[in-house]
């Protein structure tokens, strides 16, 4: 049988400043990746949104980020990778311990922003971060994108990996995703989104912003949680994947 | 055989800013208090610090603060219940990951500054330190002086305590230090400093300020390590708890 | 004729993260106080306020609060008078300096917050908020409540004051706001908090939560922006006031 | 007669953190370049450091950073133009009002670290700067090195410009420094350094790493007050500058 981890972004409140729709998403989602202070949320917001996650039954990984707030870790620095180490090691290991103190296991890490699309090209930072992961827990699943740095260097030490796909985006033939100041980056026709990700999953094929088909590989898929819209998204992706007889699972029992 | 522990602060440096001469008085500590990047430290420091602490085979300790580095954590702060909980979690999680990815023990949990005094009248604060330190590991041992809340609710909770002295510090009858607003709150001269110190440990008694003897247990001993003076003291203290057949041990070894 | 200023905490967003509705409510307000880096707002926020109140021909204020983002301001701090001094004159100078590039006049100072409240009580702080307005620049306009010790420290210093009102609260007998853990201490009835506002302005006298009638004086009627039910309130509220002939303008043309 | 500008970084103090030895190099510079909060110095040191300056006649600069504490300023950061602006604006606005406060005028504006290096090269991020500078003050000097973009951007907007060179580092045929991670990019004889600045003074003329002579002005010279062997090379320079007969004057005389 067919299946498919949902992933999404939670815990990205901070202080009074509320983000995204947390209570409304997580019922449709399998793992959700944590803000970790850095870029955003704040320790309150991780441990309600740990409490969120056991609640529901949803696997919690870490999304650590850049130390930039007023940027929300969108935006690019030129850190060390002994720099990167350290705060992957800090802002997983601060998660993590919410997790311990809630009886909850860590599934996976996800890099935020800047951090996951340097480390997709940069093989010092990817190694870096790999390490950092690997460091805090050999268990641990690296999430990210097919053609990352981070998958080739997860690989190289021996860190299960799960491969991210995006609905929403096209890809290169390379199978990178489309940059989003392309012409077509973005897939706006929602029903063509739902079928292509039902296609990732079933034939482990896409068809390229060229109009190419190459291989794939989805074990989860990347939802959003912050407006009505995207909700509604989430709401027609996972209905058409149970049409499907696509079982939604935690990444972790999907790749093992 | 009389036995003691001796700790100080290290990691206190941040980004480009240096503090303290962690190297040079690491050699004479038995126990380490590693800031963990709210009022000091940062990711890098809290690494280089657990792996020069390893080297010394020195126990680490978390040193968690307020969230206020320009005024480092010792101005008091408004803060909830939950909050201090979240934050300490937070802190003390972090570098205990740190500890983790070095394979090392995370030994005890000393709050910083506001944190320590405040937490110190202040039974809600100490209650949600605690049960941040026990839900993060319950065999951490909090380290705190005699007549604070926190060690009271560390006791109801089950959590280790150690108990902190202070060889500069003169005592009210209540066995609480002197306020450093009052006359006479500072022991300056050095000799009596460590005589009063290897009177602690080997009689339990300490004559306060008011001239009165009180009963005063001594686990720990705390010196300072930010300066010429301060290092030429723990030389000379040390050095007389040699010559007193005082064993200097982590304070893990003594509180079982 | 009658007359009233209207004013309204602007410009809190900080970067992703949206708080208030600022377009919506700028139409109704002669006075907007704008946050300034510290608990709220950043450099962007507060350049686009600005000129958002250029735009609309309100006039721009100071919101200085603590060095507390996580906490918004509201937290207590333990800050001596040089530190708020110079907080005060860092975050007023950058934002007098928005409205220097954009060609329109800072207008006054509201402290934000704990610190509005803090110094409430507090000479010391008072004083120390006072001589950072007036070293700015000493035509600013102090913005606060009656009682609070920030009148009589700018009294004493010859800087101008407008007095503070609140529709949605009550008042003690000595002129200052009822506590808000105490009840009674919110107007709930919104009919009733536009009749109280209209009778502080035109016989200058408030019925205090003991039933008593004492004088107040009103300059300026606080008003938020944080909601569709805020909004609908400025509404009423405005008016209501232009039915009763009370014309709205900013406070620097009602205090000279 | 000959002269130039001497100028040296201070009020890089934080919080309990001290960095330079502002009080020992501030006899020897006629211009201060005053850290404002993002990367370095905080509110109550840049008070202390603007009374310092005034005392002793020396001339004040802003040295705005990027938002980067821990990397103090150092990290390539990918902002926006508009990010720039704005947080210009704010900096160099918040020490100008220090300055307003203490009765000094506000000299000059040197972007630091990371700024300063990526606007020498990156023409937007240079408009966006010189845009700042200018809506703030238009009578403020821009201080930078003889081909930045910084300085085509301010000659394009009509903005006073001073040349900075530097004694301790090599020059590329182009004028430009050679780049840090280069062999010879540092001169590390002190006699050497000290008559290629007073070279460039006195004849336009520096030998460029490769060799050759190349033109080069020198309104300002950079010096570092970060150690005792810092300081003792200041005193040299000042030393032999004097017996050349060139005069040591603030920019400000010197650009008109």
């Amino acid at each position: 049988m067919f299946q498919v981890d949902i992933n999404a972004d939670l815990g990205e409140s901070f202080g009074a400043y509320k983000m995204g729709m947390d209570d409304k998403i997580i019922p449709f989602i399998s793992s959700a990746n944590v803000a970790t202070g850095f870029h955003a949320g704040d320790p309150l917001v991780m441990e309600k949104t740990v409490k969120l996650a056991k609640k529901y039954g949803v696997k919690v990984g870490a999304h650590p980020g850049f130390p930039d707030l007023v940027g929300f870790g969108r935006r690019n620095m030129k850190v060390s990778p002994a720099e990167v180490k350290a705060m992957v090691i800090y802002q997983v290991g601060a998660l993590r311990t919410f997790c311990i103190a809630n009886g909850v296991e860590l599934q996976h890490v996800k890099p935020h922003g800047a951090m996951y699309n340097m480390a997709g090209k940069d093989v010092a930072m990817s190694e870096a971060i790999i390490e950092a992961i690997y460091e805090v827990d050999k268990d641990l699943i690296l999430l990210a994108p097919l053609g990352s740095e981070m998958i080739n260097a997860a690989k190289k030490k021996g860190l299960k990996v799960a491969l991210e796909v995006f609905a929403d985006r096209a890809y290169e033939e390379d199978g990178s995703l489309v940059a989003r100041t392309k012409e077509g980056s973005m897939i706006t026709d929602e029903d063509l989104a739902v079928s292509r990700v039902i296609r990732m999953i079933k034939e482990g094929k896409v068809e390229t912003i060229t109009g190419k088909d190459i291989d794939i590989k989805a074990n989860s898929v990347c939802v959003h949680g912050d407006g009505e819209k995207a909700l509604a998204f989430v709401e027609k992706i996972t209905e058409a994947l149970k049409k499907e007889d696509i079982a939604i699972k935690p990444m972790g029992e999907i790749v093992k």
